[in-house]
């Protein structure tokens, strides 16, 4: 969390949701990425404090901020941003898809407040409603159904915003690898394989070039040095079964 | 739909999910973004065909295909990608942030089927199920409350693999050498090696993690399917040699 300051300016604005249990969803994908407050325009003076679906977010929903007007949600924030699954033609706004506008968004971060704007479960954000916002974002959903439930498309968006922030999650950077095994590893067993395969019947004698498909294959797996242990432990075993037996049944 | 193409590669897999109305979220997420099928792996025989959160993707839930088990879930994809929350102290396996394994899966989706593996919702994937997996990734939560709920997880990962597509994009990949070995073939590479090496006394009856520590160094290998196919015919031979001679000795 506390690397993530510039999300400290970012405002989740919920307007006119009609299900207590998206408004709680919402809630609980802001504590994931590390977002609030949450601000919720209430026309319909929904009951949502305690919606089931803020599992982990209980303490976010109840501090939630409640508005009668979005003009009053939005008073401080120097970019409103709408959310929309309208295509352009229908829009009054410029419009950009939400992986365009996030670089825009989070430069905003660095020196003002910025609201992201949510409309109703079945309408969406109303001309009036728009007409507060600068411009509008839509997440790439198909066009033959772009309508999103609303947690997820809350969940979507902060993602984009958290996206590629390195320094929020640096224990996250990729394993190391393993160093990769040494050729005289390979090389030994190579030689073990190729002995179980002879005992076993699989190569048969004096094919020379056998043994150089197998050190091609072995090759080609580009094990680490701690399989190729591994491996040649087993194959170790195989071999010493595969010898005692033999011997036994003679 | 008909310009993300490459997306026909993906599959996503919901395992052992406990609420219905979950699946049909991620079922919603699936149809904004244009991926299907839908896969669900139901040891509890849940009823989830009609779940009222489907919206608009009544049909997809419906498609959707059952399994019995995991690897028969997974046993036509050639990549499969576990979704954690865990930090990679915990986990076997190599663990990335979404955002840094998106270009990987969008690479493989062009040459192969990959399957995004999401494990249920109060517990995450088991380590068995994980076994099934080449790598692990990360949607970049906090660390205080790293848990999604199932629906916005789905939504969020199959966000960043279409983020950015331009459409009608013409394909500029290397043409990969040979084509990746798909899971199927690797899991029965896999337990015919269980098989050898339990014959042979390498691996004591009735140690369960044997088998998914096998699993996951023979997902390491990264085979091409010409080469699991070598390996599957020496391994087999063995097996036989083994069994024979054992029956010889008896």
């Amino acid at each position: 969390m506390a690397a993530m300051t510039e999300l400290d300016n970012l405002r989740v604005v919920l307007v006119a949701a009609r299900n207590p249990l998206n408004i709680g969803a919402a809630a609980r994908a802001m504590s994931n990425f590390g977002v609030r407050p949450l601000r919720v325009v209430n026309p319909y003076e929904l009951a949502f404090r305690e919606a089931r679906s803020a599992v982990g977010a209980s303490e976010l929903l109840a501090q939630a901020e409640e508005y009668d007007s979005l003009a009053e949600a939005v008073a401080d924030c120097s970019l409103v941003v709408g959310t929309t699954v309208a295509g352009r033609r229908e829009l009054q706004h410029p419009l950009y898809r939400l992986d365009q506008a996030g670089s825009t968004i989070k430069r905003q971060l660095a020196v003002g407040s910025v609201a992201l704007l949510f409309g109703s479960e079945r309408f969406g954000l109303s001309n009036e409603e728009m007409s507060h916002c600068h411009w509008m974002m839509r997440i790439p959903t198909r066009e033959e159904h772009g309508s999103m439930n609303l947690g997820q498309a809350v969940a979507v968006c902060l993602y984009e915003l958290v996206r590629g922030r390195k320094r929020s999650l640096p224990e996250l950077k990729a394993k190391p690898e393993k160093p990769p095994a040494k050729s005289a590893e390979v090389e030994r067993l190579t030689k073990v394989l190729f002995e179980v395969l002879t005992v076993s019947g699989y190569i048969k004698p004096r094919i020379v070039e056998g043994e150089e498909k197998l050190r091609r294959l072995v090759r080609r797996l580009n094990l680490n040095a701690n399989d190729a242990e591994v491996l040649l432990g087993m194959l170790r075993q195989v071999a010493w079964k595969l010898r005692a037996t033999e011997n036994d049944s003679e």
